[in-house]
This record gives C-alpha cells, structure tokens and sequence, in this order.
C-alpha cells in the first residue's frame, strides 16, 4: 500500500515535472547545441558570418582607437570580463560624460537573441546597433568619417578588412559595423536552463524548477520570453503601479516611459537593474517588477525562487583571446582626449 | 682563384657577423627559452609564482572595481592589446584626469625585466608599482581600504586570495598587488632579437643587423642594455643638448630631468615616445635621441638601420583568455563615478 502510494506519488510529481517543462517549451526556447542550428539563429542574411568577419569584429571590438579619444572601445562598457555590462548604474563615455538619459549600459552578450536593440528598442539589430555609441557624443565621440580614415591607415586593417569584405576595395563605416555584429553574434552563452529546455529535467535543481514555475504563473514570462528570455518588445515602464525611480531614464520623449524588455540571460551578473541601474539587488528588482508591472506584492520566497531561477540563466561565456592590435602609422589621425 | 675571393670574402663577413653576436650577447642578455631559467629571472623570492596567484592577478589586472570608479582597471592604460600602453600622450584617468606630470603610461610587458619601475625609477619592483596607480588620484583613485572592502565582499575572490596566498586569511591590499605583479611577471615577450641572441644568425635580416652594429656603436646601448634593452638605470634627459620638449614632463623636482632609461623590447608598438609621449614617430624619436643623449646627428640611413633593429625588438605576446569577474555582493561598496 505504501509503495502504491509513494509511486503514485512519483508519477504525479513526474508529471507535473513534465508539465513545467513542456509549458516551458512553449515559452521560451533553448539556444541549439548543434553548430548548425544555432548559425540559423545568429546568422544575418545581410551580413553572413565569417571567420575572418567574426576575428576582424572581435578586433574592432577591443579598438579604443575606434573612439575620439583613442581611450574607449566597445569592451569599456561591455567589459566581456563583466557579464557584457560595465557594472555602473550610468554608462560614462567620453571625457567622463555620464549618459545624458542616465542610462545603463546593456549587455552584449546574447543581445543576439533580441528582436531590437537599445533600450529605446531604435534598432532592429546589431549591424545597426554597432554604430550608435562609436559616433554619440557622450560615448565614444567619434564620426564616421575620422572612424574611416583611422582604420585606413592601418596597413594591416585595410588586409584585415579585405579579407572579411572581399567586394569591398576599402574599410568604410557599414562594414566596421558589420564585423564588429559578426563577432556580438557569436557572444551566446547557453545555460542550465538550456539544457532543462532541451529535456535535461535534472537541469535545474527543485527551487529553480518552483521559480520558473512562478515565473511562468505570475505573468513575467508575458514579456521575458522566448529564446533571449526577452527582448523581443518593447512594455511601459511601470505599466500598473507607480516606480519610485521613473524619473530617472525616462528617455524616449515620444512614448514616455516605453522601454525595451530586457533578455535575461546572464541578469545574476549584469548588475545594477533596469534601463537607469537604479536598483543593484536582483531580488529588489524582481519586487519592483511584480508590482509595478504585474500589479502583485511577492512575498519573499517567491521572489527567492524567482531569484534562483533567474540565477539558473547564468550561462557559460565563449572562450576569448585578448586579441593583439596594429600599429599606428604617420597617417593615422591622433587621439583627442 | 675567383673562388678563394669569394671563401675568403664569406669568411670575413662570417667573422664580422660573429664578432657581432659575441658583442652583442656581452651587452644583451636573451629571454630564456626554457622555463626553468626564465623562472629564475621572472620569480621574486618575496613573491613566489604559482598558477593560482597568477590567474587571479590576472583577474585583477582586468578588474575594474578596483578603481574608484569601477571604470578603470589597470589593464585600461596597459592595454594587452595594444603593446601593453594605451597609445595616447598623456595618461588619463580617474575623472578623465590627465597625468599631472604629462606622463606616458609605460608598457608591462617586459617590465619585469627591469630593475626600477615607474619614470622616475621610484619603485625597485612590480609588487611596490602596483600599488601607486590604484592609490593614485588621477588614475585609479582608491585608497587601499576600498580595495580591500570590495575584494573581501566578495566571497569568489575571498576563496581566490586564499588559494594564492594560503598564509593570509583574507584578501589585503599587499596581497592585491603582489598578485597583480605576479600576472605582470609573466608577461614577457622574446622576440627575433633573443633567437639572434642565443645564436641563430639568421634570425636577423641584413638591415637590422647593420642596425644593430649602429646601436652599439654609436652608443645607444650604453644605456640601453640587458636584457630589457633597458630599465637598469636612470639617465639625464636631455643630457648633451636641449630638447625642445623638455618642459613637458618634467616630472622629478629633486633631480630635474633624471629619467628612467625605457627597456625597448616591442618599442615599435608603444608609441607615443619619451616620458611625455611627445613623439609618435619612432625615427624621429631616434633622431631625437642621437641629439639629445648622444650630441650626434644621425643620418637617415642610420636612423632607418637603426629602427630596423628596434622592430626586430617586437615579441610574441602571451596568449590571454579575458577573465571572468566575480559578481558584486549586498556588502560590496558601490562605484563612483
């Protein structure tokens, strides 16, 4: 009797494991372990991955000379060492300049997974992306054009870039963009969670499983879904309940308060929280969250299952090299700090 | 007889090449290349190496919250990147504050190599250097307490310090540099000049052995020796004849103008030149220096000879994975900016 019991207790909790899993398929979705598949997910058609593109990218990426002052590159912010955020509640650019709408620097890692980029949802994808903080003002200062004839200059880079652009006879602006998104596209980080999505039930330990359960019911998952975990729409901000902080980074004057929803891939480690990095405690955030955006006060251990969840999203960073780059040459126009 | 000419001519020009070499190797010293002898010159007996003090120096190389700020890492100005400086005149930190004294960061890789660290040659050792630019206001900024309350606030790197220096119970600020030297010691680069050195002849081109022939000759190398090709000693600049940058970066008010003689290894890829970075070309900083250190005008073709040797100085850099960084904790005092 006793094992009747305790197997039809078995099935049950079975089940309803199998249940959270299958809901979770429809939800969200896995990053591919297949090389191939995961290409179909990364992969833009206007700008075909290479390994020559990707090696370039990575490169450009690190170049602070890509910078007016030739002292911020793409990796201040998005340090790779820093889950792809720089760790600062408002990104800094040049000449110290906080972001004029108190911004907080996204991460670039899986930002590949999104429909849009920028907070302000401006962009449609990387390629497009990449160029926004080489020429703004409070970031890395620099027009095209001085970006262009840097890059020109360089013997080496002019190879480089024949090699990831071969139709093209010089670098120019679209394709530094193009190579710096080539090597964003490779920046995915597959986690646990990927491995639960893949049918691994044994994936996520039991407190995760019950805060992706409350993820689900509680409504986050209406927004933080599929394969980024979000970033796919943009949602008011706060949407029911006033946020003590709205006033900071109330950015787009169109449609005040509009904001991308952010994937939440890696979000235990790219600290501080939401579009102005007011809030550093994930738990806060995931307070804030429920009742500002879905009308409910959380008690503490749904959020501390939430929290693990979250935590379970954590995922493993691609192995990179600190590249080495090209020297300077009597043309190449000096840094202006 | 044509042939005995022409034997008695190779054996000349082998002679010479080999009374080359022998000179050369009584000036210089080469990188080892097997790791028991490198060790012996990269380890300091008051800071033994081992694999975990490395790879968490590393990390805090690349760590950013060790600066006030949370901006600024060592390895901002030391770029790996880019020869290990960061390829602007003057240096610029915390506050986007411009070294007070004009000065150039100087590279680390090889500067183990050397027996005084810093321009003015104050510190004896990487373990001491470390911990100027963290405590410095217009680099990194952060007294020694902050450091030590960000590390110890983090139990990742608490774990860290423990594994490196078994001893000590919890990260300290002695322990933060003399793991970030320990990274340093390492970064070291050998280069075609050490093969040449150890005695391929051929490793040389015909060009850089004439300037090499030069350098010795015409009295660069009794400064410039060892085996950082420099960094054993301070010299006057200018020392024969005035220069017409000598106003900036005159750094040392006890003994105006003694400057710390630059090792030269990869001294074509850290440009800007001189304690003050005042000049971008390496030719003319050739010139500069046969007026200035040696009262001879240089012609063109033995600053070109000359330079020629110098590029040969540049080394195979170690290959470096980025580091992950440990996440922040509730305890971990916040950046400012």
């Amino acid at each position: 009797m006793k094992l009747i019991i305790f197997l039809a207790m078995f099935s049950v909790s079975h089940l309803y494991s199998s249940e959270l899993l299958k809901q979770s398929q429809a939800i969200f979705q896995a990053i591919p372990t297949s090389y191939e598949k995961l290409n179909k997910i990364i992969d833009n058609p206007h700008n075909r991955l290479s390994k020559e593109k990707v090696e370039l990218g990575k490169m450009l990426f690190f170049e602070p000379r890509l910078s007016k002052s030739g002292f911020i590159s793409c990796a201040s912010c998005h340090n790779l060492s820093l889950g792809g955020v720089d760790g600062l509640s408002t990104a800094v650019g040049h000449r110290w300049t906080k972001n004029p709408h108190h911004l907080n620097s996204p991460t670039v890692y899986n930002a590949v997974l999104h429909k849009m980029q920028f907070w302000d949802g401006r962009s449609k994808d990387l390629e497009d992306q990449a160029k926004g903080p080489i020429e703004a003002g409070p970031e890395m200062a620099a027009p095209k054009e001085l970006v262009v004839s840097k890059l020109k200059s360089i013997p080496e880079y002019v190879k480089l870039f024949k090699k990831a652009f071969p139709k093209d006879a010089n670098p120019n602006f679209d394709n530094t963009a193009k190579a710096i998104a080539a090597f964003e596209r490779t920046l995915v980080t597959p986690s646990r969670f990927d491995d639960y999505l893949h049918g691994n039930q044994e994936a996520l330990r039991k407190k995760e499983k019950a805060g992706l359960k409350k993820f689900i019911n509680k409504g986050c998952a209406s927004c933080h879904s599929g394969i980024g975990v979000g970033g796919s729409m943009k949602q008011m901000f706060p949407l029911v309940k006033p946020y003590k902080y709205a006033n900071i980074g109330d950015f787009n004057k169109s449609k005040p308060g509009m904001v991308k929803v952010p994937g939440l891939r890696n979000i235990a480690l790219t600290g501080p929280y939401f579009h102005n990095g007011a809030v550093w405690s994930l738990e806060e955030a995931v307070e804030i969250m429920g009742e500002t955006q879905l009308g409910q006060t959380l008690t503490e251990i749904e959020v501390s299952d939430i929290v693990a969840f979250l935590k379970s999203l954590s995922g493993e960073t691609p192995k990179i090299n600190v590249p080495t780059l090209p020297r300077y040459t009597k043309s190449t126009p000096l840094p202006e700090l």
